[in-house]
């Protein structure tokens, strides 16, 4: 179960990094949808590292094959086993980390739960995973579709770079995924320059879903928030997540922030879209904190297996902004929550959705 | 399921804020730990309103009753059902709210979800909910508490005025339950003044886990940061959450962020305790954002169930500042998803925990 | 999770035979259906001892409390709580019996399951917690009603005499609950003797779903079967199942047992309405075997906590066939698992259902 | 959530008979056990069909291929993922019965259920996925060999030809794989004699579990006889299950089907090691009813899509009785229920395992 996410929309992802294959199955995806297997493709396409110079160069190619579950373009309503082999594992990169526990890498945390590890990258905690999610996601939003439900997102931070607009139409055509055209130059910077110094930067990822209609969620432990938040906090390097205002709301008072609903529409959005736990109908909007990535070339001090420390700089092709990569993630994981809901609505009112 | 916390140490609650009683269910408590009805009784005393001038003044008596589970002062391992029987309920105050939506609260949405609801106060999106999570977080805390694990907490930021020290051994002694004695009085003005402009304020509260070795969580959906984020974004009113570094992280380099380990302790702690999902043996450090109080006396344009709008000022009695009280919930929220993951190492490789 | 039943439509039960109370807790009940507290409280009136000469004559009144999830006679879409205090519970029957292991009970398992154990009774082995699962299966049916679902049962074997009708509308009409008024005379006869006898006897029960569409169920780990299977073989005292033909079936050929739908109605009923796990609009047909009941007067070598043997006779007041009293409570389980499955049904396709 | 099983050792199948393949994944194997790649095909090979002349000749090679989970033979506490593909799926078998509904098979309901079906065999339906959980049980069993559990099984009924002993050793033996040699012959004959006049017979699979402590199970809802009851009433073709004395202790008494204790061992096992849903130490013992084959060669008169009836010959290769290979499948089940509530136990008491 620690592999899954969802009740009803349920996501498991497989695999190691340096393993034969990373995947996914999804059950619960409602039967008689169209599934093109070149959307799910083209979101891998943009997970995917080596897009442009402010990624990882590895070139994984992740061609994604649909083991059951669709049937001639449509969906069963049957598991959907999905799976990406690894090709590119360049395992002799790792072989002089096979004793030494990388700063910031779940490497130690790793011996201390299973008492054995998968040497050869991270294992599961490898970005690679999100793979399984991707195209679990790319399921997510084709369901969804069937309902009016978009969803778009984008860089909105680098450093401490922010884009100061939301055209999330452009954000596609810039290779940090940023809203903002102007921003996007300057966080482009910053990445390169963190990349020459063999060092890294965070950011702050924001997903949006449009066509939500109210009633999405529950009110009290499976409110939408935490759904979301667990959801966003799920993806590797991510170290918090708000809700529309989120911390910002922090400051102000009761009389700024509560939105009104005129009748027809909201006057403002602090609540991110969800009041109570439950959709209002508004854009729900969710901000992520990326940390900088912890795979750096700098030279680091790291605890060896034997007990003593040692330095090291990881050598290997490495991202200095996880940033781009993660958008997709993020909007996967949204994607994936927001199914969930739906059908859970669905099951608690049947006819009226 | 909507209504539950946990795999393994499951919390669901029940009750609405104006029916018969508010409880929970907690199946997964292990069998033969102490359990002092007086400890539960405290908890639930700290979460009380009409503890201080700053909450409100409903003088709700709060007495538990545990039904099942627990048998000459020893837990069962069987479900333990713990009751609280509601009896302030001034439902009157309510009436004239009966077919208008007030601003930021659930009233809107929950008609939306199920078509019916009792207007009588919040229902299950009232605060007062949370009296079942206390209740389950006392066990929590108690089941923890053979293994090392303690957990303090504490408001650290009102307004815009934000604690500078974590002395958790004064956060009790002072009405904002604040670590910082100094920061505590200005936040008490803020609330103050808030209260007198018939306002309310937002905040942030901390929470420690101090103990937890490493190795609990997971390394991919069920991450501890998940589970921990989805717990803190189902207390009612937040809005945000972060884990170590969190945000603070984005503007950082990664030669910055990652937690050299020397062999012996951490020299810094941006994860939180927490590296790839996992804990690593530091401190669980974890940051809730809490939004304005929704309930304020200001008139406020709302939207009626006829489709119009009128002015409302809420008059019950509300918090100005919900963050004190946010406290021994956030905390017990913490220590039921450590009970939590506890429970699934132990499942995982049982004698080495 | 030990304690629940069911995935959407979730029952979880609580409480000791000799504690303060026995109750439940259903969350998943959808919105706005007509719940009278009467029907209820007749369900549980039908589980209860001391009914007739055939059960015990221990006099529960069990008087159920909603707590929860019900405004105004109607639900909420909440979860729903509900709770029967423990009135008659004659504690002193069992001291002698703190250190004694009794046979077939589940005393000796539960010192090595927990290692405490609140020797006054059964606790949650006690058929006492089934109290739970009928005020559950009431709610059940409230709402499969709404659909057009209704569950008929009965007993139809007890010792080696066996009902050769099944006029369900008589089975309440007699203490034994037998769809077969002949059959009924000589059941009660079977289980008087058994009575004088001090000892007991076991029998049949069988529990019929009428009205229920096509469609529900799963095609592999979540089948119909299985899921009936579970509910059924978690009531105390069960030792067995069957499906429609059940194992009568063994010893056909195909050509006997394949049901022919004739594009209007199948010609018979092996699968006892249910084809590859999903209902196919025949009656679901389950039958379930009842032990002799554990509890006998007659004197029995049993094993003691020392680990030496004792005589004992058990004295309190118990039934010499179960059989009667779980009719309730098998109809109960069935109303629940099909409750769940019509839910799992609106979730997969919503609309359609 | 439908195609798991499992709580803590969760095992999800996935694959269309016809499909590019089918697979498992095995969420929650605990870390540091050695797997054997030949132990998992030598079960799959004794589910595989083509094995003796008793069994359809359909010739799967059945290889599986190991895609996570297992690093150096050793499993790594992450998702064991396991492919198996589909190599002759002769489909054009299956062309003329695209728009008629098979006789007792799942087609008719499958269409009512998801509004789509793949029609080349039966889908999730088609015994073929059972491959999956055959892998699984195989991990399983070898988690189990750590704590001393083993499995065995065989048909001890076919027709109405009974097995009078239990020499498990020699079922593998025979191709019945029945535990009475000379009772095998006979059932042999009669299976032979079902195949020539293309009809089907059912009988009875029974599996034991020895090695299982007391205390593995719970005592409400997850009682260890509802988990192996759901586990058997999964497997398709069967429609019956019973524990211990099961359906034949109905007519017995107490003071006979009470199994005594007598401080060392056993008298008896009417209670098929399970008292009040809790092993107690003595040998699990579980029957499960299968029905006769549904696909025969004999003509039938069957439902056609468009509401009429036809007359159908059923000719692809098929298995005249089932029983031999469903005791692998039901092995497999047993040692995944047993796995899971093995995981449970030391979730609940950890060091004590």
């Amino acid at each position: 179960m620690s592999s899954s996410f969802g009740r009803l929309f349920v996501v498991t992802t497989f695999g190691e990094s340096h393993g034969p294959g990373v995947g996914v199955v999804v059950d619960g995806m409602p039967p008689g949808i169209a599934v093109d297997a070149a959307d799910i493709q083209h979101q891998l396409d943009r997970r995917r590292p080596g897009q442009s110079a402010l990624t990882t160069q590895r070139s994984e190619t992740d061609r994604v094959e649909i083991l059951s579950g669709v049937f001639d373009g449509v969906t069963l309503g049957t598991p959907i086993a999905m799976l990406v082999r690894n090709t590119d594992a360049r395992s002799q990169d790792y072989d002089k980390l096979k004793d030494v526990f990388r700063p910031g890498h779940a490497d130690y945390v790793y011996m201390q739960k299973y008492g054995v590890r998968d040497h050869r990258g991270g294992g599961r905690s490898s970005g690679r995973e999100t793979v399984g999610r991707v195209a679990a996601g790319a399921l997510a939003r084709a369901a969804l579709t069937t309902v009016g439900v978009s969803i778009v997102g984008g860089t909105v931070q680098v450093g401490d770079t922010k884009a100061l607009k939301r055209d999330w139409e452009i954000a596609e055509s810039n290779p940090v995924r940023c809203p903002d055209a102007t921003a996007a130059e300057a966080m482009a910077a910053v990445i390169l320059r963190a990349r020459d110094q063999k060092d890294s930067v965070g950011g702050v990822v924001e997903v949006v879903a449009r066509g939500v209609p109210a009633g999405w969620g529950d009110p009290t432990m499976a409110k939408l928030d935490a759904l979301l938040g667990a959801a966003m906090l799920s993806i590797p390097a991510t170290k918090g997540v708000e809700i529309g205002g989120g911390f910002g709301m922090c400051a102000l008072a009761g009389s700024q922030t509560n939105d009104v609903f005129d009748g027809e529409k909201y006057l403002s959005n602090f609540a991110g879209g969800i009041a109570g736990g439950i959709s209002n109908g508004a854009e729900v909007v969710v901000r992520v904190a990326v940390r900088p990535a912890t795979s750096i070339g700098k030279p680091q001090t790291a605890a060896t297996a034997e007990g003593g420390t040692t330095t090291i700089a990881i050598e290997g092709r490495h991202d200095p902004c996880i940033c781009p990569r993660v958008v997709p993630v993020a909007e996967s994981m949204m994607a994936i929550t927001l199914a969930d809901v739906w059908l859970r609505q669905r099951a608690l009112r049947g006819r009226a959705m």
